[in-house]
């Protein structure tokens, strides 16, 4: 790999699952990368760490509540230290940077990665909700702003590896693998009992805590469809799901003539990332190679929408289109939370979800702001219901 | 997928397993391909058919014990019809063709290819003989011309599709998929006795009978590994042979980041012949696509190279270099007539190619003509040995 330059990445998400995975690439690489920002949510002793370590430009922590403790322990650094939430939209249009890498959580990294696409920053997507909620708007801004969307996504990494050198409109379809996480082959008697503990113990991956029950739920690729949608500009019955338990092919693209590539590997998180952050180029690493001995059978099956009815509604919204992704992606967001708090059951979960998919007002053509009214709406109406269940 | 004009085509060995399936997709894409040439060793009344259904330009019949009949049977049109061996190296450079396709078997192939690089043609390669008999010298040559050389087998076609858009200074290894053919899993007790009724039947692949006893002996996979090392720039220990007996997987790719992707697809030569005809792009096809319904498992095992022991001596070749490769594939061609015609048994074949690899004059560093004189004194010395038993 050539570089002119290092190549100097924002973080957003530092401390979480990707974040530091993304650290450990950089760190393995230090004449390619630079990390000149990290954000965290809360935890301030690693982002403090973070920081005496990759020595950034400046960090930011969201919780205000752990600024003092942040610009303290950073005060004999000559890096500053920003808070709050809008912070994230102002540190991502540095002129330094080449790459913001979005590896928050959720909706609320939406703001910071459009605003990072309006300084033409290359975008390393991680946060998924960014395009599951407003990808119309976000893919149509990329194009506007020549700006390439680079996901880091398992599977969306996968097909993307797969396109590399080929033509989108050559694209028949796409499948899209998933485990089948933790309940797999359960019935729907199981599944109403299952606590959030038996739902945090994924099969293959170590992630956070909602990526981990969105996997259980199959939320994870119904949201991952919606992405897909619009990272390669797919119609909907050009995607498929299908059910690989070993996590070792991680998604693969059919082409027109028939022909279907696939990517595959050890699931192991660092090479997606780092991909996204060599891309065009791949540089050597040291991780774990797969083994054909050691998977001697890959095996598939049809992922069970009705007994994983989230996986339906996804497809049910990329059809409706409007603002319904946004819906299911904001009720998903507050009842995996209440899962997590065992305030809820997990099949409750997609009644949930299902109930703000009806109810909610549907707008057909949404603007920006139609989103976040969307998702201010559904969020209240979802902890209504849950309050009065 | 866009021509400013059609592509002329000369298919070398039209009347083949792969001459017939090319004119196939060729049928099927008037408006993208044009069969210029098209020649046969002596299936005259397929020739025949052939010329006149797709009207090129000349015809070579090489037997020339037939030349009269192709001629008589072509006097009213306006097609050339040429006969003998050198008329293939001549039928190559005509202008108008914008690529050769090289679909005969065996060492024959080896100077019509040389002839259409030089006349700077696109190379389509269906004989792997070529370059495994001379691949040092063949891709120095094509080097030097310009001219590209597309894999035709399917194996290599999926290693080639792999790694479009791809660096081969980015390969760390790759994986040759062998279906293990209708003899995976039997002892060497068993194979003493086998006929070449039971070798010709293969699992999964209908091909021509060279390629199908190939197959049963593993010999055929010996000679795709010498072909990738060429085709790749690959050293060999970069190369590894994997038996997946669904043949549903034709290869793979790992890169230098341990990523691996692999082409997939129904066993279907006619995919891999119409990728080489219309790379860059890829073009519809009404081929049956795969489910992976059809297909829960896909498998994975090691080549056994004690009990075929040809892939072993492949490798050995390639370790070896010089002319070791061309004796492997003289006296292969040699010991297959001769079992197809039950003068030998299925494991002398072997033990012949062994003898010819101990024995022939070993050139460590050959001129093309050593290669002729090579392949003349293996079969010479096979022949022999076979006499003698």
């Amino acid at each position: 790999m050539e570089f002119n330059k290092l190549k100097n990445i924002a973080i957003l998400g530092s401390t979480g699952s990707i974040g530091t995975q993304a650290l450990d690439v950089i760190r393995a690489n230090p004449q390619l990368f630079k990390a000149e920002v990290l954000t965290a949510q809360s935890n301030a002793d690693l982002l403090i760490a973070q920081a005496l370590e990759f020595g950034p430009e400046v960090v930011v922590i969201v919780d205000e509540h752990k600024y003092q403790q942040v610009k303290e322990a950073l005060s004999n650094t000559p890096i500053k230290v920003k808070s709050g939430e809008e912070a994230l939209t102002e540190v991502v249009v540095l002129p330094q940077l080449d790459m913001v890498l979005t590896a928050v959580v959720g909706f609320c990294g939406l703001r910071p990665t459009i605003s990072a696409i309006k300084a033409r920053k290359t975008i390393a997507l991680a946060n998924k909700e960014t395009l599951v909620v407003a990808g119309d708007i976000v893919t149509q801004l990329a194009k506007e702003n020549g700006v390439d969307i680079l996901p880091v996504d398992s599977e969306h990494s996968a097909i993307f590896q797969c396109l590399v050198g080929e033509k989108l409109c050559e694209i028949e379809k796409i499948y899209l693998t998933a485990s089948g996480g933790p309940f797999r082959g359960k019935n729907i008697d199981f599944l109403k009992t299952v606590t959030h503990h038996q739902a945090l113990k994924h099969p293959n991956w170590s992630m956070g805590a909602k990526i981990t029950i969105d996997s259980a739920s199959l939320m994870n690729k119904g949201l991952e469809v919606i992405e897909a949608k619009w990272l390669f500009n797919l119609n909907v019955d050009q995607i498929d799901v299908i059910v690989h338990p070993q996590s070792i092919v991680h998604s693969l693209v059919q082409f027109n003539d028939g022909s279907i590539k696939a990517q595959m590997g050890l699931p192991d998180m660092k090479l997606p990332i780092q991909y996204a952050l060599t891309y065009p180029s791949r540089v050597n690493t040291d991780f774990k190679r797969f083994n054909f001995l050691d998977y001697p059978s890959l095996t598939f099956e049809p992922a069970d929408m009705n007994t994983f009815r989230n996986l339906a509604y996804a497809f049910d919204a990329l059809q409706k289109g409007g603002n319904m992704a946004c819906i299911i992606n904001a009720a998903n967001e507050v009842v995996v939370a209440e899962f997590l708090k065992e305030r809820i059951g997990f099949l409750q979960m997609s009644d949930i979800i299902e109930s703000c998919m009806l109810n909610v007002d549907f707008v057909e053509k949404p603007i920006l702001e139609d989103y976040f009214q969307t998702d201010r709406e559904t969020r209240a109406y979802a902890l209504d219901l849950i309050t009065n269940i």
